[in-house]
């Protein structure tokens, strides 16, 4: 993560800033607040403001489910309910704005999330920074033979030399070319050459490759950062998106310590069973030996299931 | 506006706290939070929370159209670009929540605005109130005799009375018939009638009239916000849903005064005109005499447009 | 359910078309295209338009997933891995339409999904027809004594009668007092009485109570859809909205029958599991013998789980 | 636009398809569906599936406003007030289906439009095509000197020859890296060499630049499509998704040509005044001789209302 002096003066000025207020605060969240955390190898997340807490939800819980459920549930009992009965609409009422920073492909991923709001640094009117996406040796990997989305073993050898290189050098020229192009330096300034008009902006940002950095602000509710994270944070999920999705999580269980505790029990943690699974396992509860030719599942679903239940496929 | 001993402590309570916080605030903002704002006979709006302000448009807008726009405007004049060119992803990193008090027929309108989140208290689980909405005199108004949807002068004398008497009466009278059917008092409590078993809460309340009140948290981004306050501070609203409108807008004024500003010069004030009403315009400035039948307008738009201009149709 | 001679030539005559198209079209669902399904005592469900089906589900997913993906997978076999998966902008590419009468109530909690598009009668237009809903007898539930949202058995005798009587009187009372401050006779007309003006309808509804009919066009895509119908035919929705979930899963399963399988198969069948629901699952698959009090789960929720694996609690 | 062969056949075959239907038709789109218009070098837009019509617009608009409005308009005058009037629900209830190629910096604009549903092709799962957006000389625009978002005069000479040349080289180098990191033939196969285990089509992808041709299903409603259109047909949009957003306008016009009308007319053409503006406007057509140090308005919305009111500033 590199941050310029300037950008550090600042976000000292806002961690340094104190005010009063009348809102409810969270003190483990302003901890953190402003502070960018690392993520890949010029990336970062950090939160700039959130509103809302623990006793939101359960106070929108409570308009909702009016005074009868006063008191009759401690807090972390009711929101484990809301999350076990999918009452979602009392997790909307926290908010939370993320500063973001990121290659583009993962901005690509991400911004299929719909239901958030997003600033993005724009390339039409800014020239991008000289920075790109170089994996780390370890998370270099080759395609997964098994599995047309996954990833394998990661590279070693020479292969592993010839494509570090590659994309180095393709991001290096791409990026010259660029500003040769826009015929300004990086960061903006006189001509390179004054003789030549230039690119306009707009066009010549597409020379640039994919692994290049972007930023953005990002604001989102709490409920539709739970789904984001549950899709985002699974195994399933590129690992370069979920190296973000891992530094959110941390700092939502600062923010909401409850909701986040029955996140993890009821969406992230336990496991979905279809109609067909449910079967299989009152049978097996029931003492009876089951197959996957019995079972009514396909192959992949019953390996899929004995995972689930820890039992050898 | 009636407020429970209660909820007066509850809101007292919350206007007494004073946390530290490293997030901006809004002290004009701060000077009203929690506190009702009396809407028609028995509503109210508050503002329980709220994240952002105007530097934090301006900062979205900043990392939007990168270092290059960094002082060269002023926040204000910034802002207003924004509002003119229809940029409105800046104004959506603003977020607030209200709670309200209103008829369930102005629910019913407000409840369409989609990009809200909301909790409402639930008269499946808990007995509503007996509060109705009764129409001052001066707006019971009688039908528009030209227009389906307006409203014409108020109703006088017996017509007025009878009216006030009936929806009185009816209100009483199905809310005391409510209860009878719940078995149980106003704010719950030991069954009216031990013999009896109690319909349910979610049956039961089928039997309140429209004007019955209800409550809820509507939280919003601050682009929708204005999009809702565009469409409901507008003459052509209903009366009752534009009294709220009219309360939220002092909110408003207060959080994010330049938003405000931008909001009522190029949203709520100056006008649109259509492709020929502009041709119209183009002309007269030209010196030439127009009339509805040289205009290419219909009678309706030429009357529109003519009262928009300021002129005599 | 109630249709005009009017609305029934409507239909008629909309399902006595009969154009070419080179859209894909789905003839188990032409077949009841415009046909109103009774729902309660006066309401309906009708499919009156339609886009795409099951094969525009594998269309999108093959150009998410590329040509790899092609004859790989039978149809319902990739319809199952993205429903299992939760790939779900697949099912977003599939879109319905549905004209629903429905009482206010239900009306309520039907609007609070919000992706959807609605046109629903506007009372501020128009007049609302002399129509009520009064359960059936069998419907005519008590409050539940164990839970706050739930009913009990249906009331019967005296009160059954009794509660009958009052919904029926109060609503035909406050709909006669609604055409009274009207001035208008049921379905609009000359003044009933010359000498007075009528109150405005849009004020004048606020004495209709929530048991009336209101009616509108519903349009969501099939995402969406079943994520409503998961949450509204589920047996601890009201059952006077599962009523119209029922309804339309029937006329789902007619338009995309491998897609509604899957939804069944992993959606609405089967069981989500708690984190420590799962370990539960484990130990005793091991053949330990597990108590609530060892389980780690509240006593609800053991009660729920136990009830999920079909075993005695 | 370069279409395979296969993908030729597939169209073919979907445009001889014959089908009957009870839904409403449009022949003027059922003309062209299916079929690419092309966009750009290599990109294109076909309609591939729609619902409903102008006639839809009005059904929705008269459930909404009642039997009350049945045949006083015409089916254009109640659009064209619906348009005027910002009542936008009944435009929802049309839904078209596009398949859209594109280079992905158009693709990275486009989808901040977050109403709309989208399935991409997937570069994780498959081999992206060696097609590249490269502008053709007319469209080689220098950076605006007066403005940071804009385009000044193409580039020419020398200048443009090297641009061409850089844009051209890269695209064509990055994307040979890309196949030889997966070590795999353009559109899959055996591995080029067998030595090697290739590189994660995941992680290959990113040394891809932004002029890469991308494609995807995306689908919307006609109020959302009009927003889009209206910013994206405008004149300060970037070029490239100015030609989409006029290729989509033909179908849109062949789809529901009173709406466009209307679209045109009220949204597309005209002019929105501040209140200022207005002011200037007023004061004007009473024949004062107006100044813009006496305006109000700053010098560039000055110049942009004279601009409108066609006069010299």
């Amino acid at each position: 993560m590199s941050l310029t002096p300037e950008q550090q003066a600042e976000i000292a000025a806002s961690r340094a800033a104190r005010h009063e207020t009348r809102r409810p605060t969270v003190p483990a969240l302003e901890e953190i607040l402003f502070q960018p955390l690392p993520v890949l190898d010029h990336g970062f997340v950090r939160v700039t403001d959130y509103m809302g807490d623990d006793a939101a939800i359960v106070q929108a819980a409570r308009v909702s489910y009016g005074a009868g459920t006063k008191r009759v549930r401690e807090d972390a009992g009711l929101i484990n309910y809301l999350m076990r009965h999918r009452h979602t609409t009392p997790f909307e009422m926290c908010e939370i704005k993320f500063h973001v920073k990121l290659p583009i492909f993962v901005a690509r991923q991400w911004i299929r999330h719909r239901t958030a709001n997003v600033n993005e640094y724009s390339a039409r009117y800014s020239i991008l920074d000289r920075e790109f996406y170089i994996p780390a040796p370890e998370h270099l990997a080759a395609q997964a033979a098994s599995n047309r989305q996954g990833r394998g073993e990661a590279l070693t050898g020479e292969e592993a030399g010839r494509v570090l290189d590659i994309l180095r050098t393709d991001a290096e020229r791409t990026y010259a070319h660029y500003l040769e192009m826009l015929n300004e330096p990086e960061g903006g300034g006189p001509p390179l050459d004054p003789a030549r008009q230039g690119l306009a902006r707009e066009l010549a940002r597409m020379n640039l490759t994919l692994a290049t950095y972007t930023q953005w602000y990002w604001k989102i509710d709490l409920h539709n950062l739970f789904h984001f994270l549950s899709l985002r944070a699974d195994p399933h999920a590129q690992y370069e998106i979920r190296a973000y999705a891992s530094a959110m999580m941390e700092t939502v269980k600062r923010w909401v310590p409850l909701a986040f505790a029955a996140f993890e029990e009821y969406a992230l943690g336990g496991a979905r069973l279809s109609a067909t699974g449910l079967k299989v396992v009152r049978r097996m509860l029931a003492g009876e030996t089951v197959t996957q030719e019995g079972s009514g599942l396909s192959r992949r679903e019953w390996r899929e299931l004995m995972a689930t239940l820890g039992r050898e496929g």
